[in-house]
C-alpha cells in the first residue's frame, strides 16, 4: 500500500491530476484570488532527484523487514506539510532515512533501538507520513551518523475486540481504513476522522494528540484511550488497561502528545462506539462574524454537544460552496446510536435563530446508512490533495490551528488575521485568508485558518517562513496554542518552547533522559 | 474556620453526638448487622494525647503565618481515614506536624519552601485535610529533623470569573462551599461535590484527581481544570490557560494526581458554568444484580449522559433507606441549565425497564431551585461523620474504591466480596460489605464498596489492615485500579506501585528530582 504512495506529496499517486486538469484548477484560483497567471509545472522525477546515498546497513536479523530502496526512501523523507510538498516537488529528499525499517512485532521494534543505540542512530517511528510539523525528519542528518525510519505500518491489526466494554486493542500501525474494517465486523466504530484518515495511524494520532471526528466533547484522540503499550529503549512501558483512575498521574497522558520521542507506540486499547443510526443536520448563516461566533458559543456551552459546530467564515463558505451568499455558515450535527436526535437539533436552532442565524431549509433528519456520511468523509479527506496540485501552480497553500478561551478569541482573530494578511503582503504582495472553527469547547473553540498566496518560484519556502512565522507570534500573543491538533515537531518547537512552562520542558528532558537515555528517538522533535 | 474542625475525628466539633445518641446509633447498627453488644467510648482528651514536643521553629520571616499550638498541631497529624480516625480517637499524635503554615501569598509558600530546603524539613501541602489515604503525613517523622504543615486554606478566593468562557481562576486553599458561595454571584458553579466538598480544596481535589458530582462525562477534576500554578523548589510552574491543545504532553496532566509530591498548588483556572434549571429524577428497582449492572452499562453507553446514574447493590438501598424490599436500586438524574431533560430521562427509563427494571412512580420532573439539592447534598457530605461515632463504638468501618471494564466488572466483584468477606471472618467474625457505582463511563464502572465489622478494642488497626490487603490484593489481580478518585498517598502506595508500569514510575521520579531536587515534598506519598 505504501508503494502507491506518492514520493512527494500528500497521498496517491493515481491521485495526481494531469497538466489540464492543473490548468482548469489554476483559473479557478484566479478567478477566487486575483492572483496573476499560474504556470503549471511538474514535479522533478525521483531519478533526477537528491537523495543523498545511504550511510548504514540493516543488521542481518532486521535484514528481512528493512527497506533501502531510493523511492520508499524518498517517499519517507518529510512529512507533508506544504513545506514538504514543495522540497519533493522540487526533488530535495536530503533529510531521507539512510534506511526504512518495518517491524511486524514489538520484538523487531526493540531489535531496531538495540541497533539504533548501539550505533547512535537516530530513530524516527513513523505512521501515515502525514506530519505538518516536521515530526519525521531530523533537522540535520549529518548530525547523526545514521537516521533510520521505523514505519509501523505492518503492524495494523485489531488485536481484540471486548464489545461488551466498547474498546478494542489495535496495533500502532492501523491506519484509518484498516481498523475501521476490521471493527466493522463487530458493528462498531473508532469514529476518529481527522482529515488525514486515509493515511494515517493509530500510534500517529496518539503521539500527536490528534483531533478527530467531534466537534464537541471527545475531540482529540486522547478521550479515546484506555491504555498503551509502547516500546522505549529502556523496555516496555505498558499502562494498565481502565475506564478511569485516580492513581497518580497518567502514564498515558505523558505518552499522549510523546511524538516519538519518548518510546515507540505499538498498540492501545481504545474505546470504540456502535455506529449511529439516528442522525441530524443542519446549516445556519449569518450576515454578521460576531454574531455568528456568539451563536456558536451558545451551543458549545449549552450542553447540547452535537457531534458537528463548525463555524465557517464567509470566506470557508464560498470557497467550499457551503454558501456564495457571502454569510458565515454554521454547520450542525448531532448523531447518535441509541436514541433519536431532533429534539437537541431542534434546541440548537432555536438558539443560533435567537443570535441572528438563518437556517433557510430546516433540519436534515435521518435514520441512514452510512452511504452518505462516506461520501462526504471521502471528500473531506480528499482535499490535501489540492496542495500538491497548487505547488505545481506556484501558490503557497497552508492551514494551522489554535485554540482559546473565548473572552481572548475575537482579539486573537483579529490578531491572526493582521498579522496573516500583513506578512502575504510582505513576501507575496497579497493572498486569501479564511477561517473555520473545526472544534469547540464550553470555555472555548479551536479556530483553523487557511491561507494561500501567489508564490515566487525558488523563494516559496522561506515566504512561507515569513507568513508562519507571523502567524505563530500572533497565536502566542494572544493567548492561544502553537497546535490545537498538530503537534509541535521541529516547525512549532520555538513557539513551544515558549509556550511551555519552562519547569516542565525540563520534566519533558528528565523524562526523556529516563527512557531514552541514548537519545535516539527522534532527536530534536517536541524538545530539543 | 479550621479551628472549629474535630482534632481527632471527621469534620466539625459540634457534630459529635453526646453518649446516648451514639448508644442508639449502636442498637441500629446491632439490629441491621447482628453485631454483638458495642460499647460506647469516649476519645482521649487532647491534654493526655500523644503529642511530640515541636522540633523545629518557624524562622522570623514565617513566623506571622505560623500556627504552634497543640490543637493546629493534632489536628493535621493525619487525615480522616478510618485508620486515622482510630489513632486520632485514642490519642495518637505521634505524626503530628512540627510546625504549622498558613501562607497568604506565593511568596510565603516560597519562602517556606526555600526554608525547608535550607533545613532538610519535610513539607506537606494541606488542603481540606481529608485524605483517606495517609496522604498528609510523612511515614516516620524521626527520618525527618521537622515536619512542616502547609495548610493552604488562607489562600480561599476566587480570584477572576471569565463569565464570557465559563471559567474562574481560583486559589487552591478554597473549600467547597468557599469557591461556591464566591461564583454565586455570577451565577455559575463549579459543580464538583466530592462527599468531602464541604472540607476539602480545590488544590487538593487537583492534587489527589478528586471524583466529583457527575456520574458521567467530566467525572474527574481533571476534566474541569483548564491550567494550574504551581510553585516548587525550583521555581513557579504556570501553564497556559486553554480550552484544549495539542501541544506536546499536557503539565496540567502531570500535576493532577502529583499528591503534593511534585510541587505545592496555589491556584487554577477551572471550567465552571451556570446552575442547572431542568431536572429529572428516577430511581429504579431490580431484583437481579445481574440485570441491574446490565442496565446500569446499557445507560453508560447509551451516550444519554445522565448526571447521575449511581447503582446501589441491595445492602446500600437498605443501609440507605431507598429500598427495603431487597432490590438493587439505579438512581437516575439528567440536568441542564438549557434545556428540559424529560426526553433523554424517558429514553434512559425505557433502556432500564427493557432490562428487567421497574421504576414504580414514574420520573420526577422540575424546575427548580437548589433548596432540595442543597439538602441532599448537606445529608451526602454529612455522612462521613459516622465514622466517628462507628470508632467510638468499637466497629470497623471504612470504605474503598476501583475501577474497571465491563467485561471485567463480574469477576472483580465477585473476587472482592469473597476476598473481604473472608478477610472479615478472619478478623472479626464476619461483617457487611455493600456496593454502589459512584460513576460509570462507557467502557466500565467505578464499584464503590463500603465495610463494616466488629472491632476488638487495641486491635482495630492491624483487623482494618488485613482486610484492606485482602480488598488491595482482589482489586489488583482482577484489572481494577488501586484507587478511582481517592488518590495514592501512603495507603495504597505498595499497590500502586504494582500497578503502574515501572518505567513509569522511573519518569515520575525523575520528575520529582527536577521539580523538587532535595525531596521536600510529601517525601513518601505517592512514589517513595
Amino acid at each position: 500500500m505504501a508503494d502507491a504512495l506518492s514520493y512527494w506529496g500528500w497521498g496517491y499517486e493515481d491521485r495526481w491530476p494531469d497538466a489540464d486538469t492543473r490548468r482548469m484548477f489554476a483559473r479557478e484560483i484566479q478567478t477566487l484570488t486575483g492572483f496573476g497567471p499560474l504556470e503549471v509545472r511538474e514535479p522533478v522525477p525521483l531519478g533526477e532527484a537528491t537523495l543523498p546515498d545511504p550511510r548504514v546497513e540493516p543488521p542481518a536479523h532486521l535484514a528481512s523487514v528493512a527497506r533501502e530502496g531510493p523511492r520508499e526512501r524518498a517517499t519517507r523523507a518529510h512529512g507533508r506539510s506544504y513545506r514538504d510538498i514543495v522540497r519533493g516537488f522540487y526533488g530535495d529528499f536530503a533529510s531521507a532515512p539512510d534506511v526504512v525499517l518495518c517491524p511486524r512485532d514489538d520484538e523487531q521494534v526493540r531489535e531496531a533501538l538495540a541497533w539504533a543505540e548501539e550505533r547512535g542512530l537516530a530513530v524516527i517511528p513513523y505512521g501515515g507520513g502525514t506530519s505538518v510539523v516536521q515530526g519525521v525528519e531530523v533537522d540535520d542528518p549529518a548530525a547523526h551518523p545514521g537516521v533510520v525510519c521505523l514505519d509501523m505500518r505492518a503492524m495494523d491489526r485489531v488485536l481484540e475486540v471486548d464489545a461488551l466494554s466498547h474498546a478494542a486493542r489495535i496495533q500502532a500501525g492501523a491506519t484509518g481504513p484498516r481498523l475501521e474494517d476490521q471493527l466493522r465486523g463487530d458493528a462498531l466504530s473508532l469514529r476518529f476522522f481527522p482529515q488525514s484518515f486515509a493515511l494515517s495511524t493509530l500510534g500517529g494520532w496518539i503521539a500527536t494528540r490528534a483531533g478527530g471526528h467531534f466537534a464537541t466533547r471527545e475531540t482529540h484522540i486522547d478521550d479515546l484511550v484506555e491504555s498503551i503499550r509502547c516500546v522505549t529503549p529502556r523496555g516496555t512501558l505498558e499502562t494498565r488497561r481502565l475506564p478511569a483512575s485516580g492513581a497518580g498521574p497518567s502514564a498515558d497522558r505523558m505518552l499522549l502528545g510523546s511524538e516519538g520521542a519518548l518510546g515507540v507506540i505499538t498498540e492501545a486499547w481504545v474505546r470504540v462506539r456502535p455506529r449511529p443510526f439516528w442522525r441530524a443536520r443542519a446549516s445556519v448563516r449569518f450576515r454578521e462574524w460576531t454574531d455568528a461566533v456568539a451563536a456558536t458559543r451558545a451551543v458549545a456551552q449549552s450542553g447540547l454537544g452535537p457531534s458537528n459546530c463548525r463555524l465557517l467564515d464567509k470566506r470557508e463558505a464560498l470557497i467550499n460552496r457551503v454558501a456564495t451568499d457571502g454569510t458565515h455558515v454554521l454547520l450542525l450535527g448531532f448523531e447518535s446510536a441509541d436514541h433519536p436526535v431532533d429534539a437537541p437539533m431542534k434546541r440548537a436552532l432555536e438558539i443560533t435563530t435567537d443570535l441572528g442565524g438563518v437556517c433557510k431549509h430546516g433540519p436534515t433528519l435521518a435514520t441512514e446508512e452510512e452511504a452518505t456520511t462516506d461520501r462526504w468523509r471521502a471528500a473531506f479527506v480528499d482535499a490535501p490533495h489540492l496542495v500538491n496540485s497548487m505547488v505545481s501552480l506556484g501558490v503557497i497553500a497552508d492551514t494551522f490551528e489554535t485554540a482559546c478561551t473565548w473572552d481572548r478569541l475575537e482579539e486573537l482573530h483579529a490578531a491572526i488575521v493582521h498579522a496573516v494578511k500583513d506578512a502575504m503582503r510582505r513576501v507575496a504582495g497579497g493572498g486569501l485568508l479564511t477561517c473555520r472553527f473545526t472544534h469547540v469547547y464550553p470555555d472555548g473553540a479551536a479556530p483553523y485558518f487557511t491561507f494561500i498566496a501567489p508564490a515566487k518560484r525558488g523563494s516559496e519556502l522561506s515566504q512561507w517562513a515569513e507568513i508562519k512565522a507571523a502567524a505563530s507570534e500572533a497565536i502566542l500573543a494572544h493567548g492561544g496554542t502553537i497546535t490545537h491538533h498538530h503537534a509541535v515537531g521541529r516547525t512549532h518547537r520555538a513557539w513551544a518552547d515558549r509556550q511551555r512552562a519552562p519547569l516542565f520542558t525540563e520534566v519533558l528532558r528528565a523524562a526523556k533522559r529516563t527512557l531514552d537515555p541514548a537519545g535516539v528517538l527522534n532527536p530534536g522533535a517536541l524538545i530539543a
